[in-house]
């Protein structure tokens, strides 16, 4: 039985950190963002804010809203892997996907645009925003996938307004863990 | 100055539990879904979930989108209260609307489809839904109207996944206390 710990929530408000917790306990990570950023690389564009997020639209002009949760998928079967979390879930159509070949669990990360603007700068990563307004617009972009609703309708939500990464880690590891027990019961 | 505590989430999140929890420490609660309820009866309809749902959509249709917030601001005004807890945000347009008016913190109440349905079902109100075929498209219709970017973009995010009633109280009475504290220094 394959079991996927799904993973949602805007730019910048901790998936990463929270995946990575998983990955200490024992879970195969699988970041959606990295299948985007390596499709856009294979069509010869910078895997920059601006190309991924046009990469991704086109990947679903072409092979529907479920392409990028289909290309995790093969990744997925490759790692043999049986518990894995998917980084960067940005619609209930890939939660759907998922849930068509695994038992999936749909968390999602919170954090206020203020925290996560502030997040984001600390970071620094090349394909995040570098001005307010640049932030705002991939807000909008991921809002338009239909982030909003996969937020809305994830079965826990874990806060990262006020928390540590530690606080975060063991956050997510109960929610996951409690999650778990009762899958396999 | 005129301090807003904005509630949104699905239905049966725990909005009103998280609300009332406020109005315990002296806040006026103004329930949004009190005068899209007040409008439908005035327009000769039972308050049922598929009459407001229509007229919530025709208020929308005939005033903009802020309809319901606007209503709302002319209620706080005539309460001269100067904290107010809104219960039922279901836009960003309305916390913008608000935001005009008042120092607003969008606070976001969630829970799994799952245990909506059970909480919903345990409670029994007139305008809930009885089938999960009736609650599925009262989230579709929320979702339809934007509710899930309000919760994407909410300031603070409460859990009402495993809480009881008494800790989702402190919670909520934590997270408005310290905003208040940052507010007023």
């Amino acid at each position: 039985m394959l079991l996927i710990v799904a993973i949602t929530g805007m730019p910048g408000a901790g998936k990463s950190t929270a995946a990575k917790a998983l990955v200490n306990l024992g879970w195969t990570r699988v970041v959606m963002g990295d299948v985007i950023r390596a499709e856009t690389m294979r069509r010869g564009l910078e895997p920059d804010a601006k190309n991924t997020g046009e990469v991704m639209k086109l990947l679903r002009k072409e092979k529907g809203d479920s392409a990028v949760a289909d290309l995790c998928l093969e990744t997925i079967g490759k790692t043999k892997a049986e518990r894995v979390v998917v980084d960067g879930i940005r619609s209930m159509t890939e939660v759907e996907t998922f849930r068509k070949k695994a038992v999936v669990l749909l968390v999602a990360v919170d954090a206020s645009p203020e925290r996560r603007f502030e997040l984001l700068r600390e970071r620094g990563r090349k394909d995040d925003p570098l001005s307010y307004e640049m932030f705002v617009e991939r807000d909008r972009r991921e809002l338009g996938v239909g982030i909003g609703r996969a937020i809305a309708l994830a079965n826990e939500t874990v806060s990262n307004q006020h928390a540590t990464p530690d606080k975060l880690a063991a956050e997510i590891a109960e929610v996951v863990g409690r999650w778990e027990k009762n899958v396999s019961t």
